[in-house]
Formats: structure tokens, C-alpha cells, sequence
């Protein structure tokens, strides 16, 4: 059933989830699409569609219970687990992600990281000591983790990646500023910030065309 | 006109840019939606009714000249000129941004950094020194910029981007973990690699059924 779910769908519903552990902190019991959608720049319809994917949720005319479908959502997406992560790479970016706060509260924990650096190597960030990038696959083989985290330049981005995939990892979060190829079965994410803001260019393009 | 394009159509073009250009680095002269399609994962339909908000491109079953569609969707993107930025916020976060080796190529310069640390103040990040956050109004009445960076902790995020608002600032890069509100006519793009993992831990979920 998975597989027929478009992937843009999937990328939707955790901002679904997020709005709605909003409202239910500020202690919302019900939400309707057309309100939700107002909050995330979604249609309402869209909304509607997305969640029929995986069941009714809501009564017409009555709007969604808050809690009921934030649960339903945390457990589509496996939000209630604990997910280890391994990052490679622990340059200055390294560091900022090893030590970003934004990680554990959502379950994801820096089980270990990597680098190639003599000077690095040794060293503690966030929870963890920095390990030889050499024992990498040997580390993959006795502790699994369940998303690699890629901080590395990107001349050596795709052989990382490589490495990463070879020793069974199915999930990759790439801060390389390049695309690694990966196998079909393999999910990559990429945190591109210049693809960001060059979908931003447009819109201050239009607006002083606009003010001409 | 160009309020009619949906964002999301606005959002996939810098992806098909980057494609192209890829293309015309290794000497491609000719692509078909198709082939296009499957180095992105978007469908080829996709792709034809993307470009066809802005114009004829290609000719049915002849692909489309790489070089000349590369050429025009930098001319609608921006993607040809320079930009300014500002970064808000020198933590470790904002060094490895102001540090980060992808954005100059791209057209993308940090001008002006801030940070409201005694120790941060005064020193060298990038290309800037960086300046006491106060002043960070005045600065933006005498050097506009184009987009502010904010790598700010979540506790201030809104109140910066507030500020960077009212000091005319229409377009918003965020790192901080929060989804500060902006009125409509600012565009902000959220940095955010806690979505970007709860959007793949379903398919780890999903695999793990498959496996038993």
C-alpha cells in the first residue's frame, strides 16, 4: 500500500503534524481543513486528500479532533520512536548539526559521528565522541542506525553516500552542497539552502517588476 | 501573472535549473521531459506543465534544447544576477552558514552579518566583521539587502524576523526550529532537517512491515 502514497504526500504530513501538536498545546480540540490549511498555506481540499490516504478522519461539517488525528499522524510516521542517527563529517557545520537542539526532543539522537580529521578525532560533540572515519563500516555492522546524516564536502559526498548505502543504511540527510545518486530503495533528503532561496529570487523579481 | 503560478510550481524550478546545468557541464545539447523526469523523480507531465506557465519550451517529441531552457529559467529565477544577504545570528550555526563554500557561486553573498554577543561582535565571519544586532535597522535603512538569514535560537526567531520585516526585508531564509509568521507579501523558507527525517522515518517504518 505504501508504495502508492506520492512522496510529496508523505512530505506533507509531518508539517500537518507539527501545526497540529501546536493546537493542541494551545489547547485546540478541533481544527478544520479550511483552518489548517489557512495556517500552512495548503487548500483545505488538498488537506482532505492527503489524509484520505490512510483512513477517515473528521466528520463533515464538524472538522477534525485535534489529539485523535495528531496521534494517528505520529503513528504513521513512527514520530512515538526513538531514530538513531550517525553524522559523517564534523567540520564547522558538522558541529552545528551535532549540537542542534531541535533533534532529541523529536526523537532523533546522534548515536555516533565520523570524520577524517586527526585534530577532530578524539574530540566531543554534543553526546558523542568523534570517531575515525576508517571504522566507520565496522561500526555500521555492529550498531545499525537508522538515518546517516552527511556533513562532508561535497567532492567526497557521493562516496560517503556510497559507504553509508554499502553498510545497509536506507535513509540519508545530505548538508552536502551536491546530490548524491542513491539507489531506488535508498530515501535522501537534501538540506539545500541555495535551492531555497533561489525559489525566493522570483518572487523579489516579480515584486520590483511589479513596482516598476 | 505571476500570482498565478502555484509556489510549489515555483519551488521545483531551481531543481530543473540545477539539472540542466548539470547537463550542459557534461556536454548535453538535448533532453526529453522524460530523461528529465527520471534523474528528479517528477513525472515527465510534470515537468511540461511546470515550464508551460511560462511559455513554449521544446518541440513535441524533439526534448528541449538544454542550454536554451537553462538559459531562460535563470532569466525568470534570478538566477543570473547577485544578491544580497544578511545573516542574523553568529552562533555555530551562523559561522558554518557565513562559511558555507555554496553560495557565492550561486550569486548568493553574505554582506552583512549581526549577533548580540560581546564576544561574537567585532570578529571575522565569511567575508564580514560581524555587528552589534542594535544596529541592525539602521544598517538596512542605508544597505538594503535582498534576503535575511536568521540562525537565531527559536526563543528569538519571530521577534528577528519581525524586525527584519518592518526594516523592509521581503524575503526570509530560516534555520531557527520554529515557523516564524510573516505577513503575506514575504516570502520565508524554513531550513529544517527535523520535517525533512520525519518525512523518511515512514519509510523505515514502511520497510521494517515489509521485512516481517
Amino acid at each position: 500500500m505504501t508504495l502508492e502514497i506520492p512522496r510529496v504526500v508523505i512530505s506533507r504530513l509531518p508539517v500537518y503534524a507539527r501545526a497540529l501538536a501546536a493546537l493542541a498545546q494551545s489547547g485546540e480540540t478541533v481544527v478544520s481543513s479550511q483552518a489548517l490549511g489557512e495556517q500552512l498555506d495548503v487548500t483545505p481540499a488538498q488537506i482532505r486528500k492527503d489524509l484520505s490516504y490512510f483512513g477517515r478522519f473528521g466528520k463533515q461539517g464538524r472538522g477534525y479532533n485535534v489529539r485523535g488525528l495528531l496521534t494517528k499522524l505520529r503513528e504513521i510516521l513512527g514520530l512515538d520512536r526513538q531514530w538513531r542517527l550517525c553524522l559523517v563529517g564534523v567540520g564547522r557545520l558538522g558541529q552545528a548539526i551535532a549540537e542542534y537542539g531541535g533533534f532529541e526532543p523529536q526523537g532523533f539522537q546522534i548515536v555516533a559521528a565520523f570524520d577524517t580529521e586527526p585534530e577532530v578525532i578524539g574530540t566531543t560533540v554534543g553526546h558523542v565522541t568523534v570517531r575515525d572515519a576508517s571504522e566507520l563500516d565496522v561500526y555500521l555492522r555492529s550498531y545499525p542506525v537508522d538515518i546517516g546524516v552527511v556533513a562532508v564536502p561535497a567532492a567526497v559526498a557521493q562516496k560517503v553516500v556510497d559507504r553509508l548505502v554499502a553498510a545497509g543504511i536506507r535513509s540519508i540527510l545530505n548538508y552536502a552542497p551536491i546530490a548524491p545518486h542513491v539507489p531506488p530503495e535508498v530515501t535522501i533528503r537534501h538540506i539545500d539552502p541555495v535551492l531555497a532561496m533561489q525559489s525566493m529570487t522570483f518572487y523579489i523579481k516579480a515584486n520590483e517588476s511589479a513596482a516598476k
